[in-house]
């Protein structure tokens, strides 16, 4: 039962790890003691965000082991986007049926990429034997006024999503019943697999939004937590829902709104800001190439009302699935 | 493959949950929001552990689950005791197999009664279906020059242990071995099951200490730690290892060497520090009501040195289990 530490096989693991701490000089001390030891800029709040990732639940069992350490991080990367938060270090908690060398070694290569991209450096962990899971918690800085909340939706904001929506849940779909994918097939894929946190344009929209939120369980039910925990309501113009030419040329003109509505995995950002944000938003977008789509307004009235084109209300036939539902 | 967040089932465990949010005036933002929002104390270091526990692997099956509630969070506090930190917050990644309230509302409460008797509150989290396991990371505070670390044992340095050891192994093999229970052998079970970590120690001794590290693995892989990472080796005095009156009840005068300093869980704290600090030292010992043993001597050459009562050379048969043997 009693699981000792240190193994030739963790050695191992520890080596290839070690490649993940990037030097940061606010990184007091890292990996190897009982504890890390950071130092948190002054006049900034320190944040943090865990998720798990399980075998068979949130990834298929073949999927790359790369792309594996590539989500891992991006998702919880994506936590620091909604906040506007710069992130600064990571721990990750890897439980291994058993030590493959090359596993370790792609699933590094994944996390590493976009850990450099972002200046993350990995500061504590904890490998241990069992079904194939794990956790990242990421943790960031950002200034005590500058962090974008759930909270704080105000009647009038326009409400935003960044990129595009529904390519990714497009992706698993195409995952689940294509046995060869096309080359614009994998390009759906990839945005299942690889998602890109939208990190810069967290920071740059902080001082403008009045809330945010990341989309990974879908639009409605994301942009509903910002609306509940706000006190508001939304309307959204469906025809406004920024669509990937891939996904179109995949869906043609058959886009269906409740799919993409309550497509998950998507990763973009979701936010509200005044009016008076609108020159600033389109600046941004131009800065980062990268669409920022106006899609409705927040209004008083609870809930969310959907309009198509010619502004008649439309009804999404559902808006989740059951978590613990046996599949 | 997708899995949504917000279900009954999940709304249940996230009512639990909340009861773990001792409220902090340093949570800014706590469970509810893309990440947690956290005030570092000026002049402080951030301080982060994390560790998971594999059901089958870390605990038995069977385990209640108050007490896995209970060690979750003690393993991680350990080592915010190792280095001499205050803890302030914790983050819970938990992966259930089911919903089972009662189980769920068994693990809070073991969470909880730790939790505020060290006033650490819950502060994020993530609940998935898959193999149980938890992972828990824990945050706390240490003044910049205080926190104690594994690399600063010095030559002469007097080498302590709290508490006694080789309770929770032997523990493990009643459990292990032993149907029913008597009332001697369940307290040590209870060292195994919950132990109490050194936090307080750890915070008393962190202006003397040169070095520090939680027992986990048992004393000579983990003072081994120490001296390595340190430089230096050690000699110890078998027969001031500290040792239970239970343990001694089992084992009667038959100690067995070879399992006191391998044996793991202790979660006690092993750390060196000079000999100008030993009145300094009894004075905590008294203070706390815990024994604090010093039981060798940190020396230049490398490696440890083992002595009997006679002064005669022992050998210890191994120093640790291969963590991905086949069990």
């Amino acid at each position: 039962m009693k699981i000792k530490k240190e193994t030739p096989e963790f050695a191992l693991i520890n080596q290839y790890f070690k490649q993940l701490t990037n030097p940061r000089q606010d990184v007091v001390l890292g990996v190897g003691d009982d504890a890390a030891l950071l130092q948190v800029q002054e006049e900034s709040l320190l944040v943090v965000s865990v998720d798990t990732m399980v075998s068979g639940v949130h990834f298929f069992e073949d999927v790359s082991a790369e792309a594996l350490g590539h989500k891992a991080l991006a998702v919880n990367l994506s936590d620091m986007a909604a906040m506007g938060a710069e992130p600064s270090w990571a721990t990750l908690a890897l439980t291994l049926p058993e030590v493959d060398e090359q596993w370790v070694a792609g699933f590094c290569r994944g996390f590493a990429e976009l850990a450099n991209r972002f200046n993350v450096s990995l500061v504590g962990g904890d490998t241990t034997r069992g079904p194939l899971s794990l956790t990242v918690q990421i943790h960031g800085m950002v200034a005590k006024d500058q962090a974008m909340r759930r909270d704080g939706a105000q009647v009038g904001d326009d409400i935003y999503v960044t990129g595009t929506l529904g390519d990714a849940a497009m992706g698993l779909r195409l995952l689940e019943s294509t046995q060869a994918l096309t080359a614009a097939q994998q390009k759906l894929v990839d945005r299942l697999e690889r998602p890109h946190p939208r990190v810069e344009a967290g920071i740059a929209l902080r001082h403008l939004a009045h809330s945010a939120i990341d989309l990974s369980d879908g639009l409605l039910a994301d942009l509903g937590h910002i609306l509940t925990q706000s006190g508001v309501g939304a309307s959204l113009q469906l025809e406004q829902l920024p669509v990937s030419a891939k996904l179109r040329a995949v869906m043609g003109d058959d886009l269906d709104w409740s799919r993409l509505v309550s497509a998950g995995d998507d990763y973009e950002l979701c936010l509200t800001l005044p009016a008076a944000g609108r020159e600033a938003v389109s600046a941004v977008a131009r800065q980062l190439s990268l669409p920022i789509s106006r899609i409705g307004s927040v209004e008083a009235e609870p809930g969310i009302r959907c309009f198509d084109k010619q502004g008649a209300a439309w009804h999404p036939p559902q808006l989740g699935f059951d978590h613990f539902r046996t599949s």
